[in-house]
């Protein structure tokens, strides 16, 4: 199987699982399932659950073992898209090519729905088949990776411009580390927290810090050069906006070299025939077109 | 020690425990700090908390063991309160007695420093000191209490009349079971899952879903009959609202005589000397005036 086979094999199991593991629009409250079924069900590129997947077949472990786990790192980023999108925060009215879920139902409901996820992807992550001590590693990683040392704390800093009003370079490569690099990174590390594979957690942290810095870099040139069908939400944004991107600091081709740099520095972190699935999701976030 | 007494020292056993376990309000990202400080250390009346000691009591428990599981509740509850009162929901101006968290500060930084101590209460709970088989018990016990169906999922009731428009006795229980009895029961088992003791859950979960439901029609009758000072919050609303509440289905004198009611079926679900303070709490629930 290619890398490509291997990524659209895993996008449709995960697809497949988030469809089974949310109960029917018709259930109740409906409000809410509707709403969860229309953000989680959105078409997205599953890039978190698939790194889970291929951090665990690097390290030989069987996928329904860390399936939880990826199904968990997907609600919570679908909870913090449908927030991010909201009036109060980035205001977006698109989002995975369809109206953001705000637009479509309601702020209430988009608050509601995103508030959900949380609980369940901690839910998630504690039916783990592994150790209940390495289990518990996991969730208090995860709680890291998206509290306020993470996921929020990144957004708030995205949000609010530094002292001084001008965002440096350092300061940039901070509030992504946080805001997108933190549950990237915690992807990549958790079927070696699950497994006890102590030996992996650093090459597959420092794996997952470079490709989630190129991520995001590759989101800011997207952002600029992407198409906006492609990428199934408004694009120039930041520019428009005025906002310091990597594309701002380092210039396209800049930024192309750089995201280059990182797709290099990750696959040298994990070697060897079983590395494929791991090699082949570096490349596809840096040479994606949405 | 009196059971007023017993309450009056474990309030301030969980302030300042929440001070301690906050980072002060220059931390970074400060804002973030500044808005989680302000939400959780506000005066509170630190129900759950001393439910789970109260509990955790009964059982004997040391309250280290259980403490960060009762502090995570707080959080839990704190965010719930943040998000209820935000303008696409109840649209709330003042809680415990100060102006809410997106009026003193902004409507971004309240959705983010909730969404923040989701995480920060489920790191908390995988603290608990217990074998790691039953905290993971006790974390899915808790994502189940404040998910679809349980808190996020009797919000949505709330906000969403039934299909009819006119909402029944059943229905109201059934919303106020999940809105906020779920985690006031999580609260009173909690104690029991982490120490093993499966012959305690049962009565426990009995005298929360007692003490849950008579903490709501308490809260029916201050908001009728209570002083708006003492509240920290706007009264009368419900009745403006034309919302159905347990004043509204019974009465002052039927909600009083059942809040009396289950004041006295929690009581004589634990016996002996050690439930004490779960007795002060149940009848605390009742005799409050804020």
């Amino acid at each position: 199987m290619t890398g490509p086979e291997w990524l659209e094999r895993v996008r449709a199991l995960v697809d497949a699982e988030l469809d089974g593991r949310i109960p029917s629009a018709a259930a109740e409250p409906r409000p809410l399932y509707e709403a969860l079924r229309y953000a989680l069900l959105a078409p997205g590129k599953r890039f978190r659950p698939a790194l889970v997947l291929a951090a665990a077949r690097w390290l030989g472990r069987p996928e329904p073992d860390v399936l939880p786990a990826a199904l968990a790192l997907e609600f919570i980023h679908t909870y913090s898209l449908i927030h991010d999108d909201l009036p109060a925060m980035d205001d977006d009215d698109m989002r995975r090519g369809r109206p953001t879920l705000h637009r479509a139902m309601s702020e209430d409901l988009a608050i509601l729905a995103g508030d959900a996820l949380q609980p369940m992807a901690f839910g998630l992550l504690a039916e783990c088949r592994a150790a209940p001590a390495r289990v518990l590693e996991a969730i208090r990683l995860v709680a890291e990776a998206v509290g306020p040392q993470g996921l929020v704390g990144g957004q708030v800093r995205d949000l609010r411009p530094p002292t001084g009003g001008v965002r440096s370079g350092d300061d940039l490569l901070a509030l992504h580390q946080d805001k997108t690099g933190a549950l990237i990174t915690a992807a990549a590390v958790l079927p070696a927290v699950l497994a006890g594979r102590d030996d992996a957690v650093a090459p597959l942290r420092r794996f997952g810090e470079a490709v989630g810095l190129a991520f995001q870099i590759t989101d800011d040139i997207l952002d600029v050069a992407g198409s906006q069908a492609l990428m199934g939400k408004a694009t120039g944004r930041d520019e428009r906006q005025g906002k310091t991107t990597f594309v701002s600091v380092y210039g396209v081709a800049g930024a192309q070299a750089r995201a280059r740099d990182l797709l290099a520095a990750a696959q040298a972190e994990v070697q060897g025939a079983s590395a494929d699935a791991l090699h082949a999701l570096a490349a596809f976030v840096v040479e994606r077109d949405h």
